[in-house]
């Protein structure tokens, strides 16, 4: 009887790999690096590799794997088509079939976010839940939607987009992907900066974020401290990221929002300003949806992977 | 062998009945009164009444009939929960329970305006889609989310509330919901008067619109004249509507948007106004998100109800 599964989580720079039991007990965790070069065509032959290396040390044959799992940061369908992952150099082809071919094991890929998510659903802060939005506050907003058990990847696997989501009109700068005005230019680690950066120049106010790096970590740092300029930057952070949280649920009713990624490392202070502008701004059928920590940090993309398989 | 289906949709003054073959092909429509009276008890059994009656006429027996199902002006849940009908009179029940009691025959329940879209993607504008969102442009927005066929009825059965995504800041004026800047206060019919009162107060330029009633049909009517003033409010109707559709792709990535409602009586001409918005704000990967009007009218939630039970 097959009783292992591996999860993947590609990333541009490092491979997260994670070797697990079949009840999702993690054996053994690595990383190797992401060779990008030439259109990233060694990406996927280097984890077939590393895997089935794996698999000899430990005597385990193909017929004890049920599965491998991988996620990859860009948009991938419900068949495992990814429609370009331009960190990984990679233009559109069926990813789940090419590595599949590659081990002679069944293979299944997903959205690096989206399988976050499942990961967080599966073991992480959204255990016990059965239909969440996972959002990660990283460098940008990446987001998960699993609606009954099943992710949502979208007809052409940008399904989930909820850093693109337009949340502000007349923003100057533009987004990562062109727009002007969207969730993730406020509402991620950068984007703290940014609303940081701009309040500090509004003001003449005294601040400790004066003294040194901005950064998301030492603004909520200094709202702790009772900082009264960090205290504003976190009111307009959580006024816009809880009014963006309120129109998806608008959309989806979810049961619970799970919020990882760096800023989440601020702790449950970030609801206190979520929170207040959520329920300003949502229907009224969604003002019961809950918030949760993530809790498996890098760890949530290989449980995910993994969990795609079982 | 099970032969015919019942749809029925529940309206604040009608409740609409469709007697169907398994094939959806509707072989008699007709109507009857919503007692709303004393919390409206006596709805469903006159509803079950008349499917016995009608059954009855036709010497149906209950083994040919695969189900019925129905579609209700409130949140109603996967399980056929619905959490108040405010305009029916309805609290918390389970109607698809209820109805199975009074009839003999399996029921399901839904939200009408979801009803309505699977209808739409069953036998209307939608046909030969699987994810899609229709939105219903009345009185209020109806929504109606369907990913993968299936329709996403939320958690408490407020999913596809898209007619309260939140789209303006600074709006006055509340919504039905006690919001305030949803996307229905500016883009159903109701709302494309208000932006028209608006505009008119806010300009001193001549337009037909000065000379009768102001309704999303003479908007758009004036519109097709070249009318300037109607044609600014169309302008910023589109801008609107365009975007909010744009925020909700960002979130599920839909094969196509099928519009409905009194305000598609216009016709293709509307989305001349509401598509340059929709491709300045939506997400790239959502970009060829089609556009279709519905078909169906009012007769949209007979079909759907019928398709819940096939």
């Amino acid at each position: 009887m097959s009783k292992y599964v591996f999860g993947v989580d590609v990333g541009g720079t490092t491979v997260k790999m994670g070797f697990f039991d079949n009840e999702g007990v993690v054996l053994e965790k690595w990383e190797i690096p992401t060779r990008t070069q030439n259109g990233g065509e060694n990406i996927l032959p280097d984890i077939a590799k590393s895997i089935l290396n794996t698999m000899d040390e430990k005597g385990i044959s193909k017929e004890d794997v049920i599965g491998v799992g991988i996620g990859v940061p860009g948009p991938v369908d419900g068949n495992g088509v990814v429609y370009k992952a331009v960190n990984l150099g990679w233009g559109v082809f069926n990813i789940a079939e090419t590595l599949t071919g590659l081990l002679g094991i069944p293979a299944k890929a997903g959205n690096d976010a989206n399988v976050a998510a499942l990961g967080e659903m599966w073991k992480g802060g959204g255990q016990g839940y059965r239909s969440l939005v996972a959002v990660t506050l990283g460098t940008g907003i990446g987001g998960g939607v699993i609606i009954d058990g099943k992710l949502l990847t979208g007809y052409k696997g940008a399904g989930g987009e909820i850093g693109h989501v337009h949340i502000m009109d007349d923003e100057p700068e533009a987004c990562g992907c062109g727009g002007h005005g969207c969730l993730e230019q406020y509402g991620s680690a950068t984007g703290v900066v940014r609303l940081a950066n701009r309040i500090l120049a509004a003001t003449e106010e005294d601040s400790v974020l004066r003294n040194g790096d901005v950064s998301a970590k030492s603004v909520f740092d200094a709202v702790k401290a009772g900082d009264k300029v960090a205290i504003q930057i976190a009111t307009q952070f959580g006024e816009i990221l809880g009014k963006g949280l309120a129109i998806i649920a608008s959309v989806l009713n979810p049961e619970i929002f799970v919020i990882g990624g760096g800023v989440s490392k601020a702790g449950e202070i970030l609801f206190e300003y979520i929170k207040p502008a959520y329920q300003k701004y949502v229907f009224p059928g969604s003002a019961e949806t809950e918030f949760a920590l993530a809790t498996l940090g890098n760890d949530a993309g290989i449980y995910g992977a993994a969990k795609l398989v079982l």
